[in-house]
């Protein structure tokens, strides 16, 4: 729909030609042509203590067209960036799966196909990112949409005025990109974000009209939210400086989707400058909601053996390591011996999550940092 | 947030008192208090011919108290449908683990439980869906909320004015509960819905305004649609007379969609004439694309052993057994050897799929029905 490029758009559109000229360049007097890619490994990757979310490090590996092992992906990180310049170009996006079929094809002259299967492509992606200082997004690429929001906020999505407090039962879907130049902000009075784990328990908030009673902006992230919904929550929480808080399980999957919200992901570790919210606060379940709550036996699920592996993981977590409430909140939950869902306070009382459990967590201040 | 009960919830209520009634009655003249459940058995599920969709049989399992055996699910039963009860009274929904939650605690005086766990509660409140004739969503459950719509038509969800030509890139997510009493359509000017089998092929048709071009509505159910969706494209066909187009992969899995979309889910036959599209067409992608539209063989995906029974078992299907074209069209899948995606067809060009492919079956009438 785009008729001209805009300023984001242009500069990313530079960096994929620099990196071209670069190859060509060598090419052109006979060197090598050569590109070093910052190694996406784990012994790559830290935890930045003042910035407070994981960095990538400098480490970088050369990656050779005259190398009989490396040509492949040389090729295929040069496919990359010709399918991104051309998506730029015409102002179209695709999903990375899209990208796939769109350069796959069977080199001229050979049998053998440009990627093999999408596990080929996808880590080109990831590269071409921290190459081109590029989020996937900024590539014209999107992975899945999920996700919805509803709220004191009025935005603009591709033209379109979105009155988030008026959007029914339903809410208004995350886009899988929510860059400025798709999403703009127009109006908020809403005084924080409430970011919950499920669909479910969002229709419960959302039909007990929390958002309106607390004027904040309710989402979920249909599990562990996909990066439409961790830009929207970045930028909602830095633009308008809006505090996040999120309700999420009482077990590992949701210590890390919390972990993943705050710090970054450990995969994905260059684009935590952009996605990490080190401010997000864990306001529950938390493992001493049991006794605090006064729940029944009814809500525990016992731990299972993956359960333990992976909360001993998360305690060891860097940013969690020196931090005695939640060394605590996670040694607390491996002597229960039991995980509890959100869901299952509705053991209380059907509201009991939206009238009592969460509106008390923000009036005592009583989170997890 | 309702304050007295609408027609359809008095209605839906009275049918679950009705059923308390009887038991009460029968043990006040100490008879054995029992219920007849309809039986959801494959050998109790038809094709109706007439009506094209599947249907229940009339065989029904007694379902004593003082039996050993039916004791625990007679009490279930009861359970359900109390709470199903209390939700409905108190103007509230939630979602099937909440119910399941809600209702499971310890037995007075023993260390048994009312439910072990949500695999024992699911199928009471399909068997109460059954025994009182009511939807789900009319017991006032949900399932999980996916699939987005956009396009020319205007709804009201819970006394918000949507818009859904309005809604950015973004779109609005389908509730889960789809029901006239959340949901009214006030005015519509498109003629038909495309129905897309995933969130990346919508933001396709959504991004090239596919909806604007040809007046139509566009939605996506996230793969297999969950009920909200299924309801909406009823409510949508039948209400407002559109016709429905499905456009889903060429595989066994995209055939299946349709299946359900059209005739209804053998696990859950009650529900289809509520929720089964008879007339709903498939547009493709048919397995003569890849000729037809000269796709390169970077678009084949090998046919695995599940792939290969599951085609002979849609094959079979009473409502695809006897047509031609659907019998050629699974055919021709098992001869080439290979699926293909909708999102492959970007490898002809990355709109193909909205500006040639589906406008050409559209004009051509050219669909499976």
């Amino acid at each position: 729909m785009k008729t001209k490029l805009n300023a984001n758009d242009a500069q990313t559109l530079k960096r994929l030609r620099e990196l071209a000229d670069d190859v060509t360049a060598a090419a052109m007097k006979r060197r090598d042509p050569s590109i070093d890619v910052p190694a996406r490994s784990l012994s790559n990757v830290k935890y930045n203590k003042s910035k407070r979310f994981i960095e990538m490090g400098k480490n970088t590996n050369r990656r050779q067209l005259f190398n009989l092992s490396q040509a492949k992906s040389f090729m295929q990180t040069m496919l990359v960036a010709s399918g991104s310049s051309q998506l730029i170009e015409q102002g179209k996006t695709t999903s990375i799966r899209g990208l796939y079929y769109m350069l796959k094809h069977t080199i001229e002259g050979t049998k053998e196909e440009t990627f093999e299967d999408q596990d080929e492509s996808d880590p080109i992606i990831e590269d071409m990112e921290v190459l081109s200082g590029s989020l996937r997004e900024e590539l014209h690429l999107y992975a899945k949409q999920a996700g919805v929001m509803i709220g004191n906020i009025v935005l603009i999505d591709s033209g379109d005025e979105i009155d988030c407090s008026r959007m029914g039962s339903g809410g208004y879907g995350v886009p899988s990109i929510a860059e400025p130049e798709v999403i703009e902000f127009k109006k908020c009075t809403a005084k924080f974000i409430l970011h919950v784990e499920k669909d479910t328990v969002w229709k419960r908030f959302n039909e007990d009209k929390f958002w309106q009673k607390h004027n904040c902006i309710l989402t979920h992230g249909g599990g562990q939210p996909p990066r439409g919904v961790r830009r929207m929550l970045y930028r909602l929480h830095n633009e308008l400086k809006l505090p996040v808080y999120c309700l999420l399980d009482n077990d590992p999957w949701g210590y890390y989707i919390y972990s993943v919200i705050k710090q970054g992901s450990i995969n994905l570790a260059y684009e935590s400058q952009r996605m990490a919210i080190p401010d997000a606060k864990f306001l529950g379940l938390r493992s001493m909601d049991f006794k605090r709550c006064e729940l029944s036996d009814s809500v525990k699920i016992s731990l299972n053996d993956t359960d333990r592996k992976r909360a001993h993981q998360i305690a060891n977590y860097p940013w969690f390591a020196h931090k005695k409430e939640w060394q605590k909140e996670i040694k607390l939950l491996l002597e229960n011996g039991f995980k509890m869902e959100v869901e299952s306070l509705i053991s209380k009382d059907i509201s009991y999550v939206t009238e009592q459990y969460t509106p008390a967590r923000l009036k005592e201040k009583d989170w997890l940092d």
